[in-house]
């Protein structure tokens, strides 16, 4: 089966906005067994709306379109495909009594406004979608062999109607075909160099269809088959995604679409770790990182970040002479960093991060992307040089990933450690 | 005019990618007065993609498609356009000359695969934008009425080319209508308040629309208008922001699509200031915001990230008393946090934030969300209260966002501070 899914809405038309539903969508239609072939955005005018919506119908059996649904003359979603269909739209009094209770419990003492009544509007021979989140149902309609599913555009009642009132009914319908898919992360190497060492799994696996993504700062690598034999599907993508393993080594880190502050929070907690970071030119985003796990306070006991000279010796005591004799961005400082805020944190891994972001600062000598870091233990620091290209942000993102896989690796090597 | 953008690529069907060149894109045509009514995505099906080109020819006379310009058997763009408009492909020799020459200039030794000979195929008719920074250059095809344009998908090479080759050609022969607008950034209120108080003078410029647009952690105003005389524009635009502004108050820290950190930067920099933080449960996103603008170092002294009780004391001079008393999240630490890093870093502003983001920590008394926000200066600290809903990430970001509001409204009254 094919899919086409239309978002609607001129604010998806500026230039401050994408339709991010999409996503969503279709990775729960792949699961379904429902590939995606063609995406549209599309605005308020009418003609429009009508043509997306016919031209939809000619190309995919299921059309899901999102937003539309509100109660103001922009919102003509519900109109329009009614009168494409050729039905007429009436008023559901089962969702008419159900958008007044919800003015009536969230805004005490107000009625609905005489507007939101269009909400109510049903075409004939729709199914209603009751929507727990919203005053706008979500409308299933079939006509000459096609679904047509109208959805509210706000992410969470799209989502919320999708998985337990579109998803049960689609699959009745759909084939057994469905998507199989992983979701491999690598980082520490370009996207050619990964492309390279997978690349000669690809013609042993003739139904297995991978995607290369470069997704800054690492490599992902999606092995997908479509099979209507869930335990044939799971093998044959167990043997490729344990080849690519063997084939990317360390630099693989994930299996299952991680993050990689995730892998290493999950190797932190298993090993019973703290960690403790100073960084000077990511300016707090390895510690943001570390943090945006729920849960980090189990093992990231805290971070400075020190731009200023005198800050790096206050708080993590680094000696004022080795930022005079080296400068500030110095392999001898990075080491210095890590092992001071261990020290000082007590934490059993001290992550110290010194370099030039840019874009001022930088010297032949010493360019804008050099970057220094420092991992320490209590057998001492060690650090590793880092060129990396590009603008501010890229540069720190990268740093910051650079820091959290030097940390991740460090639990790798048993024996390099004692 | 109007104008259809085709997206081409089956990656950009999978749930790991979306379009973004549609929204520079969107941009530089709106500037140029041609007005976008539909995007689209299409995979590398020809059948698909031959009904995408001809469907969007009957809604637009401007058609920018990106990418399948590439030297592989899926890139099929100019194949497709070539016999939709039925035009033959021919081999121009620049163009082929310009592949050999970058094959020989990045890839030393290494010679033009045949393969690459493709991305000289030229429609008859079709005018050669010559592509600088890549191998397939763009095209430019014009037919009845229409002008389509293919351009490469990679995004700088696309907006070279854009900028460069497209945007002369296209002033040239579109209208004199421009799209002229306003971008406005506002903090600290709710979209429906801003809503309420900036929505009655959309009835006094009934020539200006407005969009407001809710991106967390703020919302935006976008006032715009299509006008044939700038001065003209640029005035009501003037008048409209003016009003908008005095609706809004405080509460508007941008007129010119700022974010919140280049504002408060600027504001910074300006008084000769410097800051320094000390956070809890932002985990360094604040140090991070401050410093992800260029030439941070001026201003920002350094932060410390202290998770841990013992490092809150340790670091920043928090009294272990104080904690032990009134928890770690209480107004009296974020005091304690702001003066002590202004203390320890001999800032002239000191920021102190404690919190719980969640999902665990939080109690009936001291609820998920619940942050403490301080900020001290050489007369002593003060503190405000927060109650932000939502996951981790949003509480994290609606702190910091609230920390750098409340830096920023610091600098708004003088006389408050003497």
């Amino acid at each position: 089966m094919r899919a086409e899914i239309i978002a609607v809405g001129s604010e998806l038309l500026t230039p401050y906005r994408l339709d991010t539903n999409s996503l969503f969508l279709t990775s729960a239609l792949n699961e379904l067994g429902i590939r995606v072939v063609h995406k549209v955005v599309v605005g308020d005018s009418p003609d429009d709306m009508r043509s997306s919506f016919q031209h939809a119908m000619e190309r995919a059996e299921v059309i899901v379109s999102s937003g539309g649904l509100g109660p103001t003359d922009d919102d003509r979603t519900r109109q329009t495909v009614s009168e494409l269909l050729g039905r007429k739209l009436h008023t559901d009094e089962a969702v008419l009594r159900h958008i007044k209770e919800r003015f009536q419990r969230f805004r005490p003492g107000r009625v609905m406004p005489e507007i939101n009544a269009r909400q109510a509007l049903v075409p004939e021979g729709a199914t209603v979608l009751p929507n727990p989140s919203g005053t706008a149902p979500g409308l299933w309609l079939e006509s000459n062999g096609h679904v047509v599913i109208l959805l509210p555009g706000v992410p969470n009642e799209l989502r919320g109607l999708f998985e337990t009132l579109v998803k049960p009914r689609l699959a009745r319908i759909g084939g057994r075909l469905r998507l199989y898919t992983r979701d491999l992360r690598i980082t520490g190497l370009p996207e050619s160099e990964v492309e390279t060492r997978v690349s000669p799994l690809y013609a042993l696996y003739p139904d297995i269809e991978t995607t290369i993504l470069a997704s800054p700062p690492g490599i992902q690598l999606h092995p997908s088959v479509w099979s209507d034999d869930p335990a044939k599907a799971e093998k044959l993508l167990d043997e490729i995604v344990d080849r690519m393993a063997l084939a990317l080594g360390e630099s693989l880190y994930s299996m299952h679409g991680e993050s990689l502050e995730e892998v290493l929070a999950r190797i932190l907690t298993e090993n019973r770790a703290t960690i403790a970071v100073a960084e000077s030119c990511t300016g707090g985003l390895l510690a943001e990182r570390l943090t945006n796990v729920a849960g980090s306070s189990v093992y990231f006991l805290g971070g400075v970040v020190c731009y200023s000279n005198e800050l790096k010796s206050q708080l993590v005591n680094v000696p004022p002479g080795i930022i005079e004799a080296k400068g500030a961005v110095s392999p001898e400082v990075a080491l210095a960093l890590a092992d001071g805020i261990r020290r000082v944190t007590g934490a059993r891994l001290g992550i110290g991060v010194t370099g030039i972001a840019g874009p001022g600062g930088g010297t032949p000598e010493k360019p804008v992307g050099l970057v220094y870091i420092g991992i320490a233990d209590e057998h001492g620091p060690r650090q590793k040089e880092f060129r990396f290209l590009g603008d501010r942000d890229r540069i720190r993102l990268f740093a910051s990933q650079a820091a959290l896989d030097m940390a991740r690796r460090y639990f790798l090597a048993p024996t390099a450690r004692s």
